[in-house]
């Protein structure tokens, strides 16, 4: 982002062809940067590391907001609204937070043309802020659980920036929760990791491998922290989305304290949990392919595109004929849009849906509306077929059923295909070399995966619990493939490079 | 928010009674912060100037967003996601800009360790960064117009706050459009206007008057600006919604020119316009009374309480009975809960619903029960029904929309009774002095505005449009009743003291 989305920005492609985007073999980041682009997804902005999000990833990100807002509400927790702004010896109050963010803070020094003698920062993240307010809001253990979240911004500072993964202010959601005892606060963090995981295969078509961080992976100030994993289409890991046990730890800080059912007192047990924006940058490096994005239909903006092919003398009455069949594919429950752009050609507009990833497209021109007969094109097939108009409208929301399922396929032979099993440094070296996911035992020295990183610049992913959908086997006895010591965990955990 | 919301809050209520708060008639300001605070809407917070949100009052947000997203999607608009930061030196790009919000700015001057060469302000609003982004995506006339909005926090310093009226950080939605000549500009000014005197009479029972502001009282940089205008329940009217007209001052601040249909070049006309969470405000000192809130049901976050009425040994079974109810009533969309709540008394429980202004309540005792009938109250009477169950059920849709029309009509008749016409001076102080609004002639010289201000701390509210719904009426030939000069406007403008 540090690039300018202003003046500088316009005919610029000089990889990519005139429609398409830089191959995902020529270029993978490339490719990447120009998809964001060119399907109108983001763009680079002025401010230092932040981006601009452009309609149709503005429209994408509404669609995984409502879904996941939906499912808060539905298992009880409540939305509030805390400020943006947080005093800055609040952050400095938990030591291994203050630690963890301090790099990253953006520091308001000055209101107006007041010099503040206490600064504040813009949220990195709002567990300090919560827990002040909470401080003053628990009495007894009657009021708990808080089951509190909030939409909004967080600001952490990016050298390196790229749209979704890395910006500096960037989007999300954070839960926070509080509870009377360990048990019920660990139970809510599971819940939560179940739900992540539930949206990302079912609504996302993205396989991901839920687990336990490393210690040396945990949040600045977490007990436990668990995260869901995806494999993009160039190997690496993309961690999208976690949930933390905080412990007592923060409550400490914050004086967040309660009288307990035995009349004691206590303090409360804390989580927090969170996806962002970068889960959009998971599902473009997850589904996409040579031509561009391809959106899984159950959170796609538009899920069917209609291109009336008309010439100059009926554009017009193929425009609304597409209407008419919109209109139709509106009734059964399907997000259709009509293309009714003139001045471009037929092959311009294939390349620009294709490009954005609409699961299908439906051409219509005067002979096929003649044959009662239109044109129906798959994003993930090459094929084109010519079906009655009703057929076409009664099968569609089975069509975009059977594309979801082939995402999610695609994406889960994908990340088992390219996950490999070691038991020696070379085998993981080579691995990691090639672009793999590795499963190995590991002593669960912070020390080794210290010296593991600087190698090969892998980290331990998770540890997959027994119950994750991947890689959950439980395997006793193993020895470290790094030091040679007996193996932590119980079983091969999990690493990778990552984003 | 100068206090702080944190530990210091517990049990303050010094002239509220037991469940109560302050009479309006007593102390309208008193009542109102402790209505916000006691009805859950918000807290203070250890931010200057900034809130927290609380449930109630998130809830209540969200449904307004909702329906204003859904209002500005179907009228063609599209939503974007703009940095939250702002370089200093865009801010003073446009002269007018810069000298109305410099006082008020929140810089950033520092990421990490680093001290910054170019300082970023938090957005006061956005026309600045956006006029830089639609500089690079601008060519041809064919790509206008641009429809945009956003939803998100701005920034603007305040000394002396009150929850969702007048706080530092602030929600909104700031919408941002650009036309290819000032007629279409000029429309969707308009058209957003009605948008939003429709979403105040129909949703939140709001009468508004709709009307173009002084110069005065412009925006920042606007060539027109246009509000809509309530009256609170003390006689001061609230701003609740404004769209300006802001010309091609902003295009040429950000080069934001296209190639014309002639092939010539020209620069953008543009508008923005905006309803924040001050609205609320609007809501709360419209609608209540002494006992709280009156929430109108047409945004209500919870339109019915059922209130479970038993003792010990039934109660449990009282709930259960209350939650078939209440599914009957979500099947015929209402919006309900189920007061589940032991350890508070029943009448604690009325006077809590009563202060969070939910439209109706019903009890729910094991008599009732055994006879079939329910016991019904409506928040804006004092009486009791007991109606057969299915009769409660089947005519709670009917008794919402009756409530809500009450609503309305009882703001209306207030603000038509509490409006007055004057001619002199001395009139028009004394109708100022009794919490009055005042329709007067006025000579439209802004040194007469200011002297007026200054002895009275009126000012213009708006002219009314010629078809607003209210003080429409033309009225050529009058005199300005403060300096004798011939009146400007052609009609009598509105006059009051302002939120």
């Amino acid at each position: 982002m540090t690039q300018d989305g202003g003046k500088g920005n316009k005919g610029q492609d000089k990889k990519a062809q005139q429609y398409g985007v830089t191959p995902q073999s020529v270029d993978f980041n490339d490719w990447y940067n120009e998809v964001v682009k060119k399907a109108d997804l983001a763009d680079n902005s002025p401010v230092a590391g932040a981006m601009v999000v452009k309609p149709y990833g503005s429209a994408l990100w509404e669609n995984i907001v409502r879904w996941l807002d939906d499912r808060f509400k539905a298992t009880g927790h409540e939305s509030l609204i805390f400020p943006t702004l947080i005093p800055m010896n609040f952050i400095a109050r938990e030591a291994d937070h203050v630690e963890g963010f301090a790099p990253e803070l953006f520091t308001v020094t000055k209101i107006g043309t007041e010099e503040l003698a206490e600064p504040y920062v813009m949220r990195p993240t709002s567990e300090t802020i919560i827990g002040h307010m909470w401080a003053g809001w628990l009495n007894s253990y009657r009021d708990l659980p808080f089951l509190h979240y909030q939409w909004g911004s967080v600001f952490r500072a990016e050298l390196r920036t790229k749209a979704f993964l890395r910006t500096s202010e960037f989007y999300w959601h954070e839960g926070h929760t509080a509870h009377a005892d360990e048990a019920e606060a660990r139970a809510e963090v599971r819940m939560i990791l179940d739900l992540y995981h539930e949206f990302c295969r079912d609504i996302l078509a993205l396989p991901v491998v839920r687990g336990e961080k490393s210690a040396s992976e945990r949040f600045a100030g977490a007990v436990s922290t668990y995260s869901i994993e995806g494999m993009m289409r160039d190997g690496k890991a993309l961690q999208s989305g976690t949930s933390h046990y905080l412990g007592q730890a923060f409550s400490r800080a914050f004086d967040v304290k309660f009288q307990t059912r035995e009349q004691k007192e206590d303090y409360a047990h804390t989580t927090s949990w969170a996806i962002s924006s970068r889960i959009i940058g998971a599902l473009i490096m997850t589904h996409g392919d040579d031509a561009g994005l391809m959106m899984p239909p159950n959170i796609a903006p538009i899920q069917v595109v209609i291109v009336p092919v008309g010439r100059k003398d009926n554009f017009d009455e193929m425009v609304a004929e597409g209407e008419r069949l919109a209109a139709q594919l509106t009734q059964n429950g399907v997000r259709v849009k009509v293309d009714r752009r003139d001045g471009v050609t037929n092959g311009f507009k294939y390349n620009d849906w294709e490009l954005k990833g609409v699961p299908v497209r439906i051409e219509l021109g005067p002979r096929d509306l003649e044959a009662g007969v239109v044109v129906v094109k798959n994003r993930n097939s090459d094929e084109k077929e010519t079906l009655e108009r009703d057929l076409a409208v009664g099968g569609m929301v089975e069509r975009l059923e059977g594309i979801q399922a082939w995402l999610l396929k695609r994406a889960t032979d994908f990340m088992l295909e390219n996950t490999v099993t070691v038991d020696s440094y070379d085998d993981f070296k080579a691995a990691i070399e090639d672009g793999k996911w590795v499963r190995a035992f590991h002593c669960g020295d912070p020390e080794s995966e210290r010296q593991i990183k600087e190698d090969t610049k892998a980290t331990v992913r998770n540890v997959p619990l027994d119950d994750a959908e991947f890689f959950a086997e439980r395997e006793e006895g193993g020895v470290c493939f790094h030091t040679g010591k007996p193996a932590a965990y119980g079983k091969r955990i999990l690493f990778g490079r990552q984003y």
